[in-house]
């Protein structure tokens, strides 16, 4: 048996390389950024170099990098900071959009004051955003906002946000995507997405948790979530973490390095996975539909996901059942209910997302344990019943 | 020369301790605490461990613990969660609060539709928030929020919480103080100070970046600012940052068992530092005011604080300059105005904090540099006038 971690999704261990240069900032080169003397000037050159480093792993230029705490502070920030700034009007999100965006957007929609009407753009059964629904709800509705992830947590499903993009444009509105799932997996460019916003975490890319960022076109207007001492070019104030953002710096320029190399690994991976799978009557949701490169989810007939989870842990095998990241609706994902798959299908579901560090061999192995597992609750079944 | 960093109100170095024993949360145990295979289950409990260090540093139950991402979001989460939880009305805020707790309550005061309509309440000359006028204040303008911060960053004043959190009570006000400045420097309990609400911060006390905490009374209404999956039981959701959570939680903990021989140690440098200073003519602010015994805030006459400081900086001490951590009014410091400084006199504002590892050979050091540094600015001034 050879267990492994398979649920680089949720998050990720800190790379040796990003380890060894944040280590410095906790001790040695402690200070305050904000601070006008050494201490304080080493720790600003340091955020310097990581923003140039975040900014060119997506092809923008530093001064559009808001650092942030993370993916769902940088979610939160454009979605309330942009309608913060507008008359209350429409915004549109897809529907298999993470909590950390459907939650404040419905939060703009339950205001007792200017109140926003919030618009679902649909899905297919792949879980791709239907493009030409898209088109018309926004026709009909005309945002102002829209936000259309790229790659999607649960299924890996890669949207169309550059097309989205230009019909949310020709409406006006400001279209941000969150990218958390899709930097250091698929190439990544800001101005090829058309996007106003985009977001980005450390921690899914090999850095450590606590540094994320949103890119922002330099012409949307944003309110700031947190108010305070004027960091971030007023947008977000608060000491700077100095070793995550330095860290989120480091991991953003390696994994824009390994991108290809990574990809190639974790897709031969995956292809065996889904073919073991398969031969065990899976359903793999998404398939046919373009996904990064790492993500398999799947469902084994009558095998709960929790339970399968839990199984699998027990083996040594770290992967997620639906929507693990979310309370949303516990033991529900939004995203397979989204895609039309069968209540008692979506229980079913388990994800694997795999990192540059798993083997051919352990996925092998999790084949192995995972027929063994559903035997025995096969058995378990037939006795019980 | 024995070099120096006295500038412990602005950040601190990590602690050995602490930083020991958060390494393990970045590689091996790096799980997401949401994750329910067994990474995410040593996440979680070391996150549970965290919560309860912080809540017995200042005597709560760890359900009181709200974990964000620093001070600045933890006092914009009590002031803009607990205001939109309200109809608008009216908050009163001490006229020294950090920016962080001002800027969100003028904010508030901006808003196109339901705008609060803000009061400070004043100090006196030495900096404390002046009892009488506040009673008054709160008396005619019934207040539904109050924030008063336990000690001044910039002077060290100690302020009288408990007893304006009593007379923000007797108006049913909701009562927040800032304590990020107190903890570790002074003995610190959530009921003895009355209030509803407390901002606690890592960075201050030898914890981590990133890490810090609005302790909240149970019955306290509040909206999260940031929504998502969720997490910290509702109230701000986002992956928790688990290394920066687990050295808070320890901080906390060395924080406490250490106040008072800090206290003893720091005070003892403070005493000698400021009959240095007097000898040279230095107003001390806030001198007679019950202080954190780690904070000498002085004005050298006719010598401004930038200038002082960059030459300190320069013979290796590292202090601050009047609000250091603020971008309000660059080269003003709304503390020393609120306490009626002659501004001329403000600029020459310096601010000395004092640490564990600070010595009395430093202080002495730091006291023959100033003295030269004033000697030779002095005779710049005579050369070119």
């Amino acid at each position: 048996m050879t267990p492994a971690y398979f649920d680089h999704n949720a998050t990720t261990p800190v790379d040796d390389a990003v380890l060894e240069a944040i280590l410095p900032y906790f001790k040695e080169a402690f200070g305050n950024a904000s601070s006008r003397h050494a201490h304080g000037i080493i720790a600003r050159r340091a955020i310097d170099k990581a923003r140039e480093q975040v900014a060119t792993a997506v092809g923008v230029q530093p001064a559009q990098v808001i650092f942030t705490s993370g993916g769902s502070e940088a979610n939160n920030l454009f979605i309330r900071g942009t309608a913060d700034n507008l008359k209350p009007a429409n915004i549109c999100i897809s529907a298999i959009e993470h909590p950390c965006v459907l939650r404040p957007t419905q939060e703009l929609a339950r205001r007792t004051s200017e109140r926003w009407v919030m618009q679902k753009l649909g899905v297919d059964n792949l879980g791709k955003v239907d493009v030409v629904a898209a088109n018309d709800v926004m026709k009909q509705h005309k945002p102002d906002l829209v936000s259309v992830m790229l790659a999607n947590n649960e299924t890996g499903v890669i949207q169309d946000v550059a097309t989205i993009a230009e019909i949310a444009r020709s409406h006006k509105a400001w279209m941000h995507t969150d990218a958390v799932q899709g930097l250091g997996k698929i190439p990544l460019d800001f101005s090829a997405l058309k996007v106003h916003a985009m977001t980005l975490s450390g921690h899914k890319i090999y850095g450590p948790k606590g540094a994320a960022a949103l890119i922002v076109d330099k012409r949307l207007l944003l309110k700031p979530l947190i108010y305070g001492g004027g960091h971030e070019n007023g947008m977000r104030s608060g000491t700077e973490n100095v070793p995550a953002i330095v860290g989120f710096g480091v991991a953003c320029e390696l994994a824009k390095s390994r991108t290809e190399a990574t990809a190639k690994h974790v897709s031969q991976l995956r292809d065996h996975l889904e073919a073991g799978l398969q031969a065990m009557d899976a359903t793999i949701f998404g398939l046919g539909a373009t996904r990064i490169p790492n993500t398999c989810y799947f469902a084994l007939p009558d095998i709960e996901g929790d339970t399968l989870v839990v199984r699998l842990d027990k083996a040594g095998f770290a992967v997620a059942s639906g929507a693990a990241c979310s309370s949303v609706k516990p033991g529900q994902s939004h995203v397979l209910e989204a895609m039309g798959v069968n209540p008692m299908l979506a229980r079913c579901a388990v994800r694997v997302s795999l990192g540059d560090s798993n083997t051919l061999s352990q996925v092998e192995s999790f084949l192995e344990q995972t027929k063994r597992i559903v035997t025995e609750l096969k058995g378990m079944n037939s006795v019980t019943m």
